[in-house]
């Protein structure tokens, strides 16, 4: 198992897209910021998406024209066709994160085509993006279906082996309900690093059934490089509203940290940006760590 | 792996120890008639404790005397000496669960001496036990205590070595402040299987810190037999107040139903009792699956 393991953080996109208290611009580059200095390196700070449909991402222009010019730092945008995809490209982002979603009728009410038509768009995307842009991609519902139920491992990796001719510098698996479990981490990870043994894999978890942490540790084992993840676990999902969000930054760094696994990441500072985000939002966030605090240091008699 | 694991319920102790609301007699009836009904069959339904130190427990003898006689079904209680033990034996409990704490600070806040002096007094109990009821140990704070912070592996080990001593008829590990990880599970529970290859282990774990449940999925992995769980994951912890409880039994439940592992426990049910016990509560519990609901079922077009 590898001693490493990046955190990306998604607050800025997944962790508020859903929020009904609309976070001014200066406050997402605030949370972006304060996310830097907490030690993370890769960061979802907006996604190129029809502000109709999602109000909290119109100023997805505004956040990237914002975002602070720190040499290490890599910023990625998330698009779901090639309008999307020539906003980020215009915004300057290092990166795009293309969905596509593993079954047909989510991919429709997702992005209006089917699941095939996303393939391609994300195939003429990436044979035409300059060379300022890497392109990843994101194989949405790759666990399980709000509308279909089960997504059959043929079906994903039929989607995976399609995006994969494709090239992408990265695929990453997306939870988007939050149904998976370890066993479906093991077998899903597994099966794609047997076809594709020098993948960058990544894995976007949801908590929804309190199953996020448990399949971050699964992932780990099975050899995910990356794990997406928000500070204070926000990121609601529209298909379950009383659920919790995105797997907790503050959580997984506490688990880690005290596995010896190194994120770089301070857990001090993750703990205060979930404290101040849930000021931000006006609402109690479902991170645990920050309300149970870290570790007991020993109390002197 | 094994593909069964043993669910034991203490809800009826743990879970509701530290409530506010004292719950009736009656109702504290009804819950375990509704865990036997959804498919539990082992619970830990009081505590033989001090009822101005845990005013809950106050009607232990009443609710042992109003247990229902079902054939399979397996009563436990707790306790923290001698004389709680007897009063178990009075009550004519099953087994009763004898507390060691592996922290000495932590041993002396919680039953008044040393871990040394409830070493020895569950070795006299045990000794002299009668043959109507089974003993066992529970090694509160194996993974870490309030009080001294690190519980190094081998203070574990000596506590459990002389826990085992008295050949108990299981060896309970409590991460009693809920500060595991999966690595201290594999390591712990990976130690004393090395040690005692034929010891009946239970896992008695705290989602205080989020890593709960993927503490339960290593410990399966790791051979233990049996875990500790609650509806609704109640169970709030007196040295984190903001923090949630026991790893929640419907969570729980459909992490396994999802990964093939058996429990013998109706989701349905398990969620039903979940949300009957939050109105009992009054007031919201920290199980999300009960939330969420269950793996989504096909929606016809």
């Amino acid at each position: 198992m590898s001693d490493y393991i990046e955190i990306i953080d998604v607050s800025p996109r997944d962790g508020i897209q859903n929020e009904r208290k609309i976070l001014k611009t200066d406050i997402k580059l605030l949370l972006i910021n304060r996310s830097l200095d907490a030690g993370i390196r890769r960061l979802e700070v907006t996604s190129f998406v029809n502000p109709k449909r999602v109000p909290q991402m119109v100023d997805a222009e505004a956040v990237a024209a914002g975002l602070s010019d720190q040499a290490d730092a890599r910023y990625i945008g998330l698009t779901l066709n090639r309008r999307g995809f020539d906003r980020a490209v215009a915004a300057r982002l290092h990166e795009a994160s293309f969905v596509v979603v593993a079954s047909d009728t989510f991919n429709r009410r997702n992005q209006g085509v089917a699941t095939k038509d996303s393939i391609a768009a994300f195939a003429d995307v990436r044979a035409t993006a300059p060379d300022t842009i890497d392109v990843g991609v994101t194989i949405g519902a790759a666990f399980g279906c709000p509308f279909e139920g089960e997504v059959p491992l043929p079906r994903l990796m039929h989607v995976v082996e399609a995006c994969m001719a494709a090239n992408p510098f990265e695929l990453a698996l997306a939870d988007t309900i939050g149904v998976a479990t370890p066993r479906d981490i093991a077998e899903r990870v597994g099966a794609i690093r047997a076809a594709f043994p020098n993948v960058a894999l990544r894995l976007h978890l949801h908590n929804t059934r309190n199953t996020g942490i448990a399949n971050a540790w699964a992932g780990l084992e099975a050899g995910a490089r990356s794990l997406d993840a928000s500070f204070g676990g926000v990121g609601g999902c529209p298909f379950a509203p009383r659920a919790t969000g995105n797997i907790a930054i503050e959580d997984l760094v506490y688990m880690l940290d005290r596995a010896g696994v190194k994120t770089n990441i301070s857990l001090e500072k993750a703990i205060n940006t979930a404290t101040w985000l849930e000021k931000q939002l006006e609402k109690e966030v479902p991170g645990m760590v920050m309300k149970a605090g870290g570790f007991p240091t020993p109390v002197s008699a």
